[in-house]
């Protein structure tokens, strides 16, 4: 069980918490408790070392931030055995979860002691486990796993102890077929496999980090998501409680073509015109992006009438259009194109779905559909199981709902 | 190098303790710091506890309230390292201090890393270590050392690395020969010795905490409590700061036979009058209030004139006053005494000094004094090094004036 920072927000929502640990506890299972810190307190703790000095020591960084887990783990402990549950707080360096030393956002290595707290389940007793942190095994130092990394651990240590399953509590009840505060027909999908949730999560679902879910991939450890705010005495510990279930395709009986459309407000196209068009030309240009720390997404390249020259789209955080284009004006000479073209008032729409693999013209249909309602598509990419429209961000609200009708994912 | 809370309130207060710091390391020291939480932090992460359960896991309570040193700890090595100093931030654990079990009021037993701090300090790295706390080997769980306790981790590991001196820096710039509140022409003491500081820490002075001085007395580590409000910059790390050395006798050049007075006036007097004289009975009555966690301080037992009974008269905290006389009730018929006396508004004055060992008298000359002043005593106790006056509380300030100025303290 892993609670966020809003589900332990304060001593009343641990209360909360312990109640739903203590269900679970009381239905005879063994139970491993993830926790974050105080919602707020981290950002308090981030805001202190910038405060100290704008460049820190991530590793020291690492060791004040991660005190707030410690605090939270603690309460719920000394919760959970007030209401006559045996608990006690275990910090990630006790465990210990191993790291690799990139402090601030490490990545877990190995948890080494899945059967110390094996034993410690097999008792009885509940284990409160710090989430976001480990230890890195040659210096002995504490590390954090960047932002979200609670559910990373999460999932880690529940591979480590072999769980039927890791819930993870937060403030929303599932993963919905898109955002309900645009599409008021959303439905709580009740299973989605761990492909379409990792590019759920990579287009920015906050629901879960997107580490987690590749852990949960490669570890087949099965997430189920569900809201802390349900009350826990509601809950049928051996019912089907309200969430969603993120899991191998194999488990999920009914498919769907399509199970769900994003969308990013946050972005910004980019178009090089005609570019020489000569090995060497693409990379010059990425790299020179890459190196100024700017993500890109969507890249379209198109070979120009003239067979010489190309055009090249891409897009970039919003908050960076005007640096990449600075950074690309200094490239017109070296390599050589007519012109940058850029839009900042750019939405990006992506259509999601496994069926997508054994069923052709899905995205034909959503390019027919968004035509008759007179949305322009600037670009088009597509994968496997996923394809991602580029359009005006007027008409988002228009083209969810759109597509979500036309996908079936109303009903 | 030891900063308390106050010397650390805030990240401006943090500065000034690196600005210290950052002298004695350009002086050439090596350099080990010890600190406490953030002012006001331990209370809250405390409060929170008891917020959460009453009674709570003392295991837990330590995991919780040890995580206030970790930012600070953190916090300072980001500021020193910011100002050119190289730095790194210790948790207990990670040195490791090891202590015994006894969570919420440890006691340290060995500090296993001696050599791997030393080896930090020689390569001209400053350790930033976490007062209060340490770990349990053979559990593995932090514990922390009770109130007042970064004192004490501070004169351990100024121990386990053969320091030439641990300078606590506080809110005070030294021990005083009385409170510079009652008697203005209160002097800093130049040097006291373990002895007197160790009693005078036991009378309440609150500078330091009792067990770092028994400490630094069984270590041979000498304490030089200073103020971490001087300006960093206007004292010559190799000149005599002004402060207090705390070391053995025998670095005592000057010694006076009185150094300093002491009071409290949160005392309460209580005497039993003609208690039946035969043996036991004394053990039932502190047994007692032993039991009912009441402190007992000043013993003072005298025969009666007819010989079968006793007078026994002691002190009790004032806040434990009505609770001992109801305890004390109850022993009225098993063990048989006339009746209870007792006095709430009472004082304790103790007159310190290594000079009584070889000077007769100096408790009589105070006698004298107050009675001249019509002050009665109503109680006394001595030991080779103290002697404890009970009087009036309403009297407590001529009577610390009248002893400071008889023993020559004044100048």
């Amino acid at each position: 069980m892993k609670f966020g920072g809003t589900s332990v927000a304060d001593l009343d929502r641990i209360r909360n918490a312990a109640r739903h640990v203590r269900r679970e506890v009381d239905a005879g299972h063994q139970v491993a408790v993830i926790v974050s810190a105080l919602a707020g307190v981290t950002n308090q703790l981030v805001e202190l070392c910038r405060s100290a000095a704008p460049l820190h020591d991530a590793r020291e960084y690492d060791a004040v931030v991660a005190s707030g887990e410690q605090v939270a783990a603690g309460l719920l402990a000394i919760v959970l055995q007030s209401s006559g549950v045996t608990a006690r707080s275990w910090q990630g360096w006790q465990i210990p979860v191993l790291t690799d030393n990139a402090h601030g956002g490490a990545r877990i290595r190995e948890i080494d002691g899945s059967e110390l707290v094996r034993r410690f389940l097999d008792r009885g007793e509940v284990a409160v486990i710090t989430g976001f942190q480990g230890i890195h095994k040659e210096t002995g130092r504490i590390t954090t796993l960047g932002r979200g990394g609670s559910d990373t651990s999460a999932v880690a240590i529940a591979a480590a102890v072999a769980a039927d399953r890791c819930d993870i509590y937060t403030d929303v009840d599932g993963v919905y077929t898109t955002d309900p505060r645009i599409e008021s027909r959303a439905r709580r999908l009740e299973r989605i496999s761990f492909e379409e949730m990792l590019e759920l999560a990579s287009l920015g679902a906050k629901v879960l980090q997107v580490r987690s879910v590749e852990l949960g991939m490669v570890n087949n450890v099965r997430i189920f998501v569900r809201s802390s705010f349900d009350k826990p005495e509601d809950i049928d510990p051996h019912g089907t409680p309200p969430g969603t279930l993120i899991c191998n395709e194999e488990e999920i009986v009914e498919q769907h073509v399509v199970t769900g459309i994003a969308f990013s407000k946050d972005e910004a196209q980019i178009s090089i015109r005609r570019v020489a068009d000569r090995p060497g030309v693409a990379a010059a240009i990425f790299g020179a992006l890459a190196e100024a720390n700017i993500n890109v997404d969507m890249i379209v390249q198109i070979i120009s009438s003239d067979g010489a020259t190309t055009d090249l789209t891409f897009t970039v955080p919003a908050a960076d259009f005007d640096r990449a284009q600075a950074v690309l004006g200094k490239f017109k000479d070296p390599i050589g194109f007519e012109r940058l073209d850029g839009a900042n008032d750019i939405a990006k729409i992506s259509v999601i779905g496994i069926g997508m693999r054994s069923h052709a013209g899905v995205a034909a249909e959503a390019f027919k559909a968004l035509a008759e309602r007179g949305i322009n598509i600037r670009a088009i990419t597509t994968s496997e199981i996923k394809f991602s429209l580029l359009i005006d961000a007027a008409y988002t609200e228009l083209a969810v709902r759109t597509l979500h009708s036309l996908y079936g994912l109303d009903k």
